[in-house]
């Protein structure tokens, strides 16, 4: 992947369907926007606060993650789709 | 539960409708939005404030606490369902 | 009350219809939201300013309050109906 | 009246329409929100700034101010019926 | 005029039309707010910065002003009919 | 130009849609909202940051600067169509 | 190109169509706001932040990069048609 994420954005491989079921996870029905799953390919270097220190993104690359799509863009580079994030629409992180 | 909440987010798994009742919980009818009570299984390490500084979340792994549903996203976990939550979406703590 | 509110949050046992009545407040019929009175129940610890220094909520148990119900949430414990309010919504105490 | 307004809100006892007259103020009738006129009865303490300094509210008892109507609320005390706003929604005052 | 703007509030004279053409200003048709001139009668102290500094208003008793009316109200006071404006709802002064 | 803008607004004599063209500059068809160009005639003094320090207006008289009218306000004065925009509605500057 | 942007805007040369899928990126179809490429022109010097400091844009002359539409305008100068961006419209570089 030779795309550099900019601040605190986050590119994602999201789950095939199957795979997500696989790893335990299933979105309830009811949720107002769903989540999704997915393994951080590239973090960007994190944005700056108020008083201009760098706060890092809270992911690495490697984590798989759970997500909202809403502020996300999709893309696909190299015939592979990828996610585009803001750090703040990751939820958590699979331990 | 191998999720990991970021920032402020909880994760809390919702009492069943009969556990509510039970534990002297009803909600009024005429409520904007209807909280709901569950419990924390998982608390994020908190938010930075203005000044970089972590603020904590409020709460512990355990509490049995009362909150809105607005702002939350529900998910099932190897089977568990749950409900992920920012910390200001908990209103209350059962003492 | 065994329900402890968090941050800036109070929570009020709303007064009945003739309390109000025989406490000399009558809500007048063109006002935009119709505030309501009760007794403080419990308080939250405060809410953080920017710098991080704790603001304590301005009422105390006892206080008989009005409010408005715009930002509160109705809920019953135990059988007692009580509102949870932001201390924002508090606009007076009665001496 | 023995309700004290929280925070930067002021009670206003609403100047009654001959008054408002005699006062020499009539207002204009293409406003696009009616100001009225009264008599400060009571204020709050003020409100803290953004480091925590108290930011006393601009008038005080006894004075006759202008203010719009749109942020505040009508109450009706022991047969008195007063108006509480915040101090922002008071435009001028009366020297 | 014994009326005290508050805060950063300015009261403006607002011209005739005969002036404001006299003056040489004609506002063009297609401008989304139309605003319009007048004399400066009362400035208010000022408001305060984030900081508790108080930023006091950029024009002065006697200044002609050009403004724009959205954010004004329109009171008669003594027969005289006046604009209380925001200070920065003053676009540009004559020199 | 006897007018002189307040605060960071800046005072911009809109070219002729002929000089546009010869300047080489032509709006594409698809623009949300059409920038155009002119020259700046008047510039405020500068805004104040959130710190009291006064953060000048980044163009100067004499430049010709490329804007969006949406925040803008035309008037004629002395028969001189000009506009009058706040500094960061002015999106570059001619070298 | 003889425009130089303002502030922390940037001026891309949007990619052709056939480059696009030459340089391996095709955009998903349900992207909710389709990002597009192209090549940093100009940079502006940056932006203010709330202490005075200015922070530079991150990226440089020459960059490829990926941006979303929404915030830009377009422009054509001299025959060229180019794009005036908000760095923060800006959401990864080709490395």
């Amino acid at each position: 992947m030779n795309l550099k994420p900019l601040g605190d954005r986050v590119i994602v491989k999201q789950d095939e369907a199957e795979e997500t079921t696989a790893g335990g996870l299933i979105l309830a029905h009811d949720a107002k926007e769903k989540p999704q799953t997915g393994v951080v390919l590239k973090v960007g270097e994190g944005k700056l606060d108020k008083d201009g220190n760098l706060v890092p993104v809270p992911v690495k690359e490697g984590d798989r993650v759970l997500y909202g799509k809403y502020g996300g863009t999709e893309v696909k580079v190299n015939g592979e789709e990828v996610m585009i994030l803001r750090s703040e629409d990751i939820y958590a992180v699979f331990e």
